[in-house]
């Protein structure tokens, strides 16, 4: 039996140290329980919403768990949520580059493949979010929910306007998770060509949107150049610019910073213009979905990433 | 025996009371707790200092309660500082900016209608902090203190040098706190104009001091331009520039950038010269207390926001 | 009878199950445990790793123990993580300022001599780290670790190039911490001059290592002003800005800034070139190792505390 408890209590600064004393606890297992699919599995939660999880070092994190979407047992990892398109890779970039855009930066924050945490889950659709699971657990495929901003929680599922996920368990070729995967497959500056050293392109399967209703998110010149119903990791272009996630395409060209998001922090094409969470989504204005620019909707949408 | 223990695991805002008692333990209660003021109700604390709450999400965090004024009950669940008043919209400025002032971003940060947590109870008087209690808990009334800089918690009721609170219940009006009243009254640039569009001025009873030695922590220029006695939310100035909370005063001119604190990202007088948590505090020189210039006392303290 | 309870299991990741059982369940004794000396002393944990503390205030958080250097009992309080040396006082530069260098920010961030805590035990070598037990713990001596970037935590110890500690109990004679020490000792622009200025030198033990190895890691021309073995703590340069820790040397000159770390906001010379996190340890170069830089060694690794 595998005991780790974590209780907390109201704990007055005044107390004197006697009435800290001892407690009973009986014979209720709490075990620490690493993913939203071990809830789902050894436990039988069966509803969407927030749970605690703990890793193996003991660290304890509230994330949310889809418990129903294909057989349930998602864990929300991270999100990426762009809280001003007009800062190129200023505050708020945390999976690109918070330093500016520049060559002294090839990775940025390097937040894809490090274990620094930020967010909270409740605010997961109002500010970049990445918790230890992220590292952490050991799963096989990924899905992805594009929720407009500064939703609630429970309003996340119903506002979402884009559900997929994967089913091929691309991730048992990558140890694991996406820490690993970018580990391997850095989003750094300069590693690699177009589309030479682009990482694996994975189908999906739609829970909610298709294919095409995904693709028409991004501007018309950039869906000339992709190949819907693929998520792609760790995309380079023509500069050799790497960026971590292209939601819903497989890219045919390589203007890819008009579809894929994260990156490092050196994007040479007109720099810093390329440089930022969101990349460059806004290059033929912000929101407008005309010529290279991506709709206002999926800008103005925090993207959720999880494991099962 | 009164067990008063919160126990977080397994935690769901979905889950029926009963299934919750499962992961507790045996004659034990379990009691999430989610204000001071309930607190202080059924279990009788009544000593200030720092306590544990928890959502009804099963967020927890640790906190200040004030459970001696006024009849005590009062969470604290927001705290103003200013790091850097040279630093215009720039890091640290959560309250209002840190991306710089620009139209780009009318508001700013929107840490006043957005879930987005930050700080520590321990640190409130050296950084910004804000806990989920500012968008769960559902009170009536305000209590605001000004505490020096840098004191530590045991410190802040004794060195502070004003508190003041409400006692109209004026939060009924506006779904029980300021993040549903600033939903409803955005703190953006050109939702409104000066006076029309000002939010609710309500009156004060003060805890200590008095409504003069708070107007005279303001410049003159300003005092001429407002009626002591009140705190005032959402306040517009003569360039529509919104801002949050005008402590102790209600305006009866346009150049509320001297006397409020928090805002948009959007400040067009010699823009970004008023932009940042504390406006325009240092129009006339820093802590200079002359013309449009706040004291050096309101300046180097935080504003500790509770609610009740 | 008011039962405050505070229970968090004291886990290791390298604990037998067995030994967490202990400190849970039946008839145990609750206590809120302050450091890693005290989990060893009275609790008889002997093993490297992450562990759960808590405050006299109540606040719980993570970090790590040293258990067997000298004796072990050493908790881990901070880390100093340079992200980007080419961002003068830019973000990420939480133990200087993060407020660009000015005369403005003569203290910049405040770090050293405050209670605002960031960055988590996990990520401790990729990022900014500073837990309450930085202000709250008294100790008598200090570790220092120089640990490679991006290193996880188990990998600390084997991959870290220095190690050393104090014995002289030197805290004693500043109530007890490096925050108190701080206090005292303000990390601020314009404190005093150098050497009349500097705060202590205490001589070192190294446990990895030598002090020749240590006077190494700084470029040629700094060495010729230092004298090895030694850690210096509010060292003060030419221009009267102050630096928080020199690591591994005595200062005999006024270049400090090419051997000493953290630091205030305000570094007169060709500012804003010498502040940051590391100072100017690339003032001839990034992590060329001549004349004043120093090398990629000591410049690409944090810089882990400990407090025994």
């Amino acid at each position: 039996m595998n005991w780790i408890i974590l209780l907390v209590a109201f704990t007055s600064i005044n107390l004197p140290v006697a009435q800290q004393h001892l407690f009973t606890f009986n014979e209720q297992e709490y075990s620490s329980t690493s993913s939203c699919k071990e809830l789902k599995q050894r436990f039988g939660f069966s509803t969407d919403g927030l749970y605690y999880l703990s890793t193996a070092s003991g660290v304890v994190y509230q994330t949310y768990c889809d418990m129903t979407t294909a057989g349930g047992g998602w864990t929300l990892v991270a999100s990426v949520h762009e809280n001003n398109l007009y800062g190129k890779c200023t505050t708020g970039d945390r999976w690109s580059s918070q330093q500016g855009g520049s060559p002294n930066v090839p990775e940025g924050d390097g937040s894809w493949s490090n274990t620094v945490t930020f967010g909270t889950a409740e605010a997961a659709t109002s500010d970049d979010f990445k918790n230890p699971g992220y590292y952490e657990i050991t799963a096989e495929d990924v899905a992805v929910w594009h929720v407009p901003n500064n939703e609630r929680v429970d309003q996340w599922k119903v506002k979402s306007f884009l559900r997929y996920h994967t089913e091929t368990k691309f991730l048992n070729s990558y140890s694991g998770n996406l820490y690993n995967l970018f580990k391997l497959l850095p989003v750094k500056f300069g590693v690699g060509t177009c589309p030479a050293n682009h990482g694996p392109s994975v189908p999906l399967v739609y829970d909610l949107g298709d294919a095409t209703s995904n693709h028409n998110l991004y501007g018309p010149n950039i869906r000339a150049l992709t190949q819907p119903g693929f998520i792609t990791f760790r995309a380079i272009n023509t500069e050799g610019a790497a960026m971590a996630i292209c939601s819903g395409v497989k890219p045919t060209g390589c203007q890819n910073e008009h579809c894929c998001i994260g990156g490092g922090g050196n994007f040479p094409q007109e720099s810093p213009r390329q440089c930022g969470d969101f990349t460059g989504f806004d290059w033929d204005g912000y929101g407008t979905g005309v010529g290279w620019s991506a709709s206002k909707q999926v800008t103005e949408a925090a993207v959720l990433i999880f494991y099962r």
